[in-house]
């Protein structure tokens, strides 16, 4: 359980850390309002901004940093969770310039871990490369898809050919035309045993009969920088049966081997931001006075600015040990390590980022 | 402190229910529908539902009820509280229908309590017909506005006129091209005593000078049903002296006269609100199984229902503990009641309608 | 829902703070002193000072409060609340002045409603005029006896007597060697329906096979101004038939209609308790010095103290509520306001005194 | 960052840990009586199953693990903490029996660091040779003694001699006989720089104007398993000039000095005790059946179960994170660190222990 980090996550976290400061804080606001101006406002990834940026992240050696294995970077999650911690510091921007944005990580794992050559080559490497983008297809709306096994959507073998029958909603990204590749979660075999009902399988964007129904909003947001959220109809959708991921009756197996690093990653990158929301807070305590003092000197605000501290501190750690568990004892070991950090992450960051909203007044909104 | 409700209210609340239920409800898919089609995003009360809504509120008697004395229904507030919970429990179509919806309402009772006859009939008599709507103008972006002596903007005596410069924002209403009227806070004389500096003159929203900048989002929020949140500029705009509210000097005092019947307003809309949360997760919680039951049977839902009930019920005694004091003993009287309310109503709404949501799951958000 | 004193409450509420401030609160540090100098520790009615004000508050007209119907005061819920809080503000000498004590009160309330004009010359009378005490015999080591069905101890129907066999704790009071009476509760009909099974008995203290254990600790506390919580052996104990209360099989209904007002008795207390929290804290947070300035300056402590004031008022209403229900509608129908207090006072109460406490420092404790 | 245990750290643990099973966790019950049985409630070290579990821990080289450096075991920090942990499942016997309880394990630090080759003789070697206790006399009634700079009790140089005049109150340990020594905190110089006016001397129990006036209470509980708390007057008390610690002027640097490998102390065996308190609750929860079900079937208890998971292993990291930074670079470069663990540590602790008592009912007070 070393956390100290080792030589090649110092050097990465340097030159990362000094490409933020020299290029990604500096765009954020442009590239904001290069995607206000675009004709399809889903169609973020065609901003020329995020262009300059990946080229000179590719020139640095600083792009898909989160996969693992010889198709990524390679690192450990030990070593990849101060980076994508950084990278969250600026959620918008810095994973898509690194190309390390969900869902397309986890969709890249799922392709390097399961896909066969012929999936490699037609949807990793332009995946890899950022060419194009990707949804992962799994929730519902008729049941509670929390539960995997309720998944209605049918897949079903027809000669040569899987045909797909049914409706998905939240599928982050799929707004976005250039999300060119859906993996699609459903049942081939609704008898087999609870577990082994679920096949994954390929769906190109433009196959007949897939229809973008509309973009959702989660809170009052569209999410529009990550290719918003869709819900999709799957009518009658034929794809060849190479599509399949792995086999018939693998995709509840390969939908827990995603989850994994897909949860720890979104715990990384949330820590970035419970750590960004701080320094700003600390900074407006400082500028702004009411009442007859700053706001640095109200009681109230610096417990909060020590709490915030404290369970950042907390939160990281548990992080790194989940991280570290994964990468000794593998993802299946580290289940309940990782369970704990997604209950822990989402409460604890949403309580600091309140208290930075708080003291910026009606501008935190 | 009797809070059982009086005869007038329990007709008034039946009234209320019923229209409720055969008119509001009902319309509100379709309210929402017409917004989302207007060619002005922000014109909100161009709707044809709601202007057929309010002919049939207006037929039954149902208008204007939040507004005491002469002008309005003459009601208390102990017996509008439970009219103003039941329209909060359709917080964008049922407010708006009966004329009780904000700014409005504080903005009515400001010039019911301190305009003139000229302003009054020129004002107030449209804004009770629901003809215009109205904002009002105090938050600026460079000071800490919850100090209201901080306020910057300029208003400055020049002959027979009222010169303004400044900068104001979160405006609620004011991207409404209905919106017809603006009343504005600034300081009249920056050398008087605190509280003396300031007073309130009336805009019309097309003088000169007066520059609607852009719509602002509350978190994700463009709140365009209740005409939005605008950031407004000020530039020279002048207008006659006799469109002062009161007198010079007053402005501070007025504010605070017009906050604690906004603030309760707020608070009996939000526990309609928070009431019809529960109802829709009991629903939900009956309907969806996870694991093997339905959610009603799970432990933690079942307490956070019975939370809920606890939290809900407590909250309104003491807001109809502060409408009874604010009835009995005056606004001033009971600063403290109010102010307990304001902080205990938004924490516990939030509370609650965030377990109604989870509750919901995806289709939640 | 009139919540405003009527007349005689006010007139009990003057007599009973007047009686506070002349005679208990200056009284409670020699009450105190007493009880640590008795050779027996739970002989607590022994104490002089307790006797002298007990003759006092009998002279004053302000014993058995708590009692509606002829054999008490007569009081409402509504009437008594006021009064209950008032004698929780010193929760170790009031109540026993008062005889507005548990679990006496709730004994009494028992014999008032069910007992033999026998059993009520024989420890009613006794107990309202505060020669004796009682106890409760309900809750057992070996089963969770939150679910009174789970009950075990038995009592058998052998000729003109019942036969009592059981393991009973933390019954309140029973240390005292001064509490003549039990109210025990066990199963007479193991085979009835759920509800219909147990029965209440009557049991003197000094029957044969009576056995008290052992006095229990509570937290640190072993409540020896109330005589303690005490384990208590049957074995064998015979009592006449003429012993039962009521009837045989109507135990669990007869211990329904006892919770619902010992429960808002002790939230009324609690509240009295939790109100002179604060006007502790208060003094001391002026008084004290830390790190340059007094802790009222704390904007900590200023936040403690206000959230303070919520949730006592929030709290307080909720009970008078529930008060008022009772009163209108019956115990019953009035079991969930009954619920809700029970859920929100202890919770409420011990965040309060917590505060209390820690503004206290080391002396808090 | 390396938390992961070293030899030494796992041959001890497996050492410590089979002796809590074969030894301690079967002696609690025995201590326990034999301390309720002593003439002299406050002399816990006369305890024979004490002396006999010190020898063996003595055999088993299990004693002084605590102190680093030549005079103790030499462990660091981060070695010591899962040893402190284990201790720490039994509070009451663990740290007495190795000699590891606090407020010795403080004051043997300060001698060890600063005291004079005579001091270490007279002193130290009997503290560590567990022959006798000591206090550590800080705390005084008048003021906020958080702020160490408002130590009042006065230390005044008169020939050879220091004469001491002061009240100290929660002196752990002072009520038991066998705490020979006290190390008293007070004013030399008040006139000097405010960090530089205290001095810590030496002061033997049995020295002419030491009176121990009375044990306090820590709410119920006068942890006589420690030697209580104790209420202590120096009246004139004279020692020789030899008994200053360090030098005049550094007694504010000693206890800060004390301070931090005090704190984590707390925290290392707080974090012990919390893991204990879901195993009971687990235990319990599947052996208790209430309306219907086992306890543990219930989903409240099953979300306490895993928020208590998740709470002990984040405070178990941040405190193995101050152990390495005050390793590493020191107690006062770690000064964040451990007022972070002193924030989170109770908070938590007390949330988990409160649901392990919730779990057991009335058994669990």
């Amino acid at each position: 359980m070393e956390f100290a980090y080792d030589s090649r996550t110092v050097e990465l976290r340097d030159k990362l850390s000094e490409f933020m400061d020299s290029h990604i804080y500096p765009a954020e606001a442009v590239f904001e309002r290069e995607l206000a101006g675009l004709d399809n406002r889903w169609a973020w990834d065609s901003s020329p901004t995020l262009h300059r940026l990946r080229g000179e992240a590719r020139r640095r050696g600083l792009r898909n940093l989160f996969l693992p294995g010889e198709n990524g970077a390679g690192l450990t999650n030990l070593q990849y969770a101060p980076l994508a911690e950084i990278a969250g510091r600026s959620p918008h921007l810095a994973p898509a310039v690194l190309n390390c944005a969900a869902p397309d990580t986890g969709n890249m794992e799922v392709l390097s871990l399961f896909g066969t050559p012929e999936q490699k080559a037609r949807w990793l490497q332009p995946l890899l490369a950022g060419e194009i983008r990707s949804s992962f297809a799994m929730t519902e709306p008729e049941v509670a898809s929390s539960d995997a096994t309720n998944i209605s959507t049918s897949i079903q073998r027809d000669g040569d050919d899987f045909v797909i029958n049914g409706r998905k909603w939240w599928i982050t990204g799929a707004m976005n035309p250039n999300a060119k590749i859906f993996i699609v979660m459903g049942k081939t075999e609704p008898d087999a045993e609870r577990h082994r009902q679920q096949s994954m399988v390929l769906v190109p964007r433009d196959t007949p009969g897939v229809r973008v129904e509309r973009a959702m909003h989660l809170l009052g947001y569209d999410d529009h920088e990550h290719g918003g959220h869709a819900e999709l109809f799957f009518d009658e959708v034929r794809v060849p049966a190479a599509n399949i991921i792995s086999a018939e009756g693998d995709g509840f197996a390969i939908a827990q081997a995603r989850l994994g690093p897909g949860r720890i990653h979104h715990c990384m990158r949330s820590i970035g931001l419970a750590e960004r929301a701080p320094q700003l807070l600390c900074a407006r305590a400082d500028a702004r006075v009411a009442f007859g003092k700053a706001l640095s000197e109200q009681g109230v605000i610096r417990n909060w600015i020590a709490e915030s501290r404290v369970k950042i501190d907390q939160l990281r750690l548990l992080t790194l040990k989940a991280a570290w568990n994964m990468d000794v004892n593998g993802n299946k070991a580290a289940h309940s390590d990782i369970q704990a950090i997604k209950i822990a992450t989402p409460a604890t960051v949403q309580w600091i980022l309140d208290k930075a909203i708080q003291t910026h007044g009606a501008g935190g909104l």
